[in-house]
């Protein structure tokens, strides 16, 4: 077996030096004085062990990759019935696109987009306060990644709600369809929070070890369920770049337009990349390139 | 390990006495007369050995599974540049829609789309006679299978030449948009050709296998185009219903509106499948139920 | 010259027994309580007589007729900078559709679907209060109708205000797209508002006389600035249904969800009927039918 | 009344010396050799008399203006049923844009878009030879010019034959829908060739005076029809470039990508004009500035 953690320092020194580093999201004020030139990058094993190089016990915003935790959290809550609500196709659409929701009555096409994150936050929070819901997606967090140390910033948060005018959109339109529980406020504020959970690369690896299904141990979803998340990861988690991360990576995950992205290798590990600058598609550009470089030297691509 | 043969024979019986087996493809005359009681099914694994069960010694039309085969003979052949001309994103629209053509400038989204198959094939075609491209679509199927009795059916060529008008109007808008290089009636006769090519679900497991990539052997794609292959018949290999199969069977496919599918579990199996009967998104209705318990029982998915 | 207090009363008569009376708006409570029943038609001459018959003196809620008032306002004040932020061309679509607003980066496509709608109100706000706003355009269908005795329904607004999600989506989306120049809320507060206006439909004809440019007499608007308002009323009055009542009516005009449409023959009448009940495009199905039969027997269509 | 023959020449010469000409259409090679200096203009007016200034007695391709024309026909053989294929509404698209078609089930929006106007052309082909519906057409425009002089450009038939690959994606895509009765080539093949007729624009200009109503005399075609015909022009007779000639000129028009464009001052003046450059929207640039200009000198606008 290659010498994960050699490897990891030398993708790490290859990342920190690219040139084209991608762009700094910049519709958040908040993110957009991230430091681009930031690059962090943790594995979690299924031996138990975990390795990392970079800037991975700095913290950032996770954005979008907090869509993964909710969607777990809803589907434990609500079962199948919230497929009622939101798809599992992908949408070959962007992050934020709205013509999918009139073309198909206020249904998003998949969790992972905005409208069906949204959707599910929603339906995550029915009957319940946010402040309640928002202390069990973090105590979820906190389990899963073994670490009490995760908190929600709530500068981001606060700027997303002044400036998140196309989530509004995007939440009114749902509730003109009748897919919206709660108003629209209550739900994107939640909604809002969630995504401004700050973690480092090496908490987030640690909390996607629920997703590997490595055999034996409690676990906080099932193996059907574990399955079936990872199966969205890799046909929705990336938007309209889903195709491309599993045609280069070839593992399930999750991006942000903080820059991070939360990827699975089945069985074997958990990974958390973080690197500010994103591509086109508003996924992480050296994020993505380092783990089709782990991907490819650890041969953990699920697809042979 | 399961008893694969048992369980192939189990599931063969309850397909067999499943009353709702979809829709049978109505469109091309010669499809519309098929048995919707027929079913079969093929597993080739990686150790050499061959199961099946049902009807799947009986020859049916392959149609849109011969996509993955024009897909590797053109990545042999032009390499990435193939990719100049199609995408590999999922087009989150129907098998036959022109919609995202006319939005991204004639390129359609990826390969498996019909837009995506008329351009992969119009991109073999280049330079050669149609008749040529049918010889090389064949050897390689043949030599796939290693089975020399593998043929195109002249009557369903020539039933969908006739009603394809869907297919014309995609390859009149290509070629308006500079993204065909043959004459539209020259790459369609050969798309309804290749399309028409009949195979058993034994002959068709067996012509899967070099999507194994299990190690050692000759192999006829790189280990590397192989990987690349399968990520885009997990994300895009059944039109507007690929993130449903991901999620419930977890495995890298490819149907036909012939009712079959090919399975690829990677390093473990080679599967097809046949049922006639379709569901809303024109992918074999009782295929997909069938490998989605075949792969539950045998643990086979990707993700876990 | 047709006697034209009798065929009003004809044609009242003939609308009033219709069965087929479309189906009363119901996704403002507040509109959907009104009586289907009811049918009025005035027409104020160039000759400076007016005629009536029906439910001519009851008011109703004018809704987007509205706009064509806002839009007269706004013209006034921004001159032709007001197309900058709006389009002049009929959508093909729904007067609430989202989707044009995403491809055209947050531009309506005219004045006359919501959005459009939306973004003159926000632009006649720019550094004025609402109150003040809606003062100034109460003015300006007062003097138009010479009648101080028109006013705003609360109730309907405050209904609006509580169901119109639809409407906030297209604001946030504006919003997102730049396109907004006040905050949604204090925008769609104007708007609701103004939609919220009720007039008989005597005091509507005569408010629309400043559209009929009859020579002499001072203007409220230049003949320049009427001919095209006419015109953006003849191919965008009716959102999706414009080409139709163009095709059947052959006169410029502008509908409201409250069933009420203005109707303008340059040079000879500003007509406004009444009619609750909306066909499938959300225009009154009576009202087009009563000025259709106007129109023909009184020779005013615009095309000869 | 102003002195017309001293105000045609006054805008020839200020055309004839504008700058800014548009772009020859340069996807129909024969097309793109034409002139762009090239300018005339004719009027016929109501009282029987001709006017005309530039190159109004050169022949021109009049292209998507002989939809004016089949209408007309396919309206007097078919009648209302013609409806029952293509809708009476604007697009809001591009005049070659397939996506309403596939929204549509394959109905165009109206008959002045190339799918529409090849579905009515379909429909007055059925159970005849193109060669006789091309005479009957040239017979239709011959009788309304009262001049035999009026022919096909074969060359330019054949060069759309060879090029129109869109055209081909419409035909065959309402084909697939069942909108198409006869085999695309031979549609198609018309379709080309009444585009391909040559007109000057005096020509054209007297062709399109039974579109005047102008009372008395024989008519070929009712006066209610052509109020309705009038209707569709000022609606739809300029693709996505409609309303804004409404706003602008204020009068029903066809333009053609020729650079012709055919317009009507109903019961006043038939009106035909050619600049080959064209506008954004495919419609002559400098046709449209000097319409706008003799209708707003003439106070020719339909709006007052």
């Amino acid at each position: 077996m290659t010498d994960l953690a050699a490897l990891l320092q030398d993708i790490a020194g290859q990342m920190r030096s690219a040139e084209d580093r991608g762009k700094v999201a910049d519709y958040i004020p908040q993110l957009a004085r991230v430091d681009p030139g930031k690059f962090g990058i943790a594995v979690a094993l299924a031996d138990g062990t975990t390795h990392h190089a970079g800037d991975a016990l700095e913290p950032f915003s996770i954005q979008s990759i907090s869509k993964v935790f909710t969607l777990a959290i809803a589907l434990g809550r609500l079962g199948d019935s919230l497929w009622n609500r939101v798809g599992r196709e992908p949408s070959g659409l962007a992050f934020n696109s709205i013509v999918q929701l009139e073309y198909e009555q206020g249904r998003p096409r998949n969790p992972f987009i905005n409208a069906g994150a949204i959707a599910v936050t929603d339906a995550i929070l029915s009957g319940h306060q946010p402040r309640e819901v928002l202390g069990e997606i973090l105590h979820f967090i906190r389990v899963a990644a073994d670490d009490p140390d995760i908190h929600i910033d709530e500068a981001v948060a606060r700027s997303e709600q002044a400036t998140g005018h196309r989530n509004f959109a995007l939440a009114h339109f749902m509730a003109a369809a009748g897919n919206l529980r709660n108003a629209p406020d209550l739900t994107l504020g939640t909604y809002f929070h969630q995504c401004a959970i700050r973690m480092t690369c090496m908490q987030l690896a640690r909390a996607g070890r629920f997703l590997m299904t490595a055999a034996g141990g409690a676990r906080m979803v099932s193996a059907d369920r574990v399955r079936r998340i990872n199966a969205l990861m890799l046909t929705c988690g990336h938007y309209d770049g889903s195709g491309e991360f599993a045609y280069r990576v070839g593992l399930p995950g999750k991006s942000g337009v903080g820059g991070g992205i939360l990827v699975i290798a089945p069985g074997r590990a958990s990974i958390a990349v973080w690197s500010p600058g994103l591509n086109a598609q508003g996924n992480s550009k050296l994020g993505r390139e380092a783990v089709e470089l782990l991907a490819r030297k650890m041969g953990w691509s699920v697809f042979g």
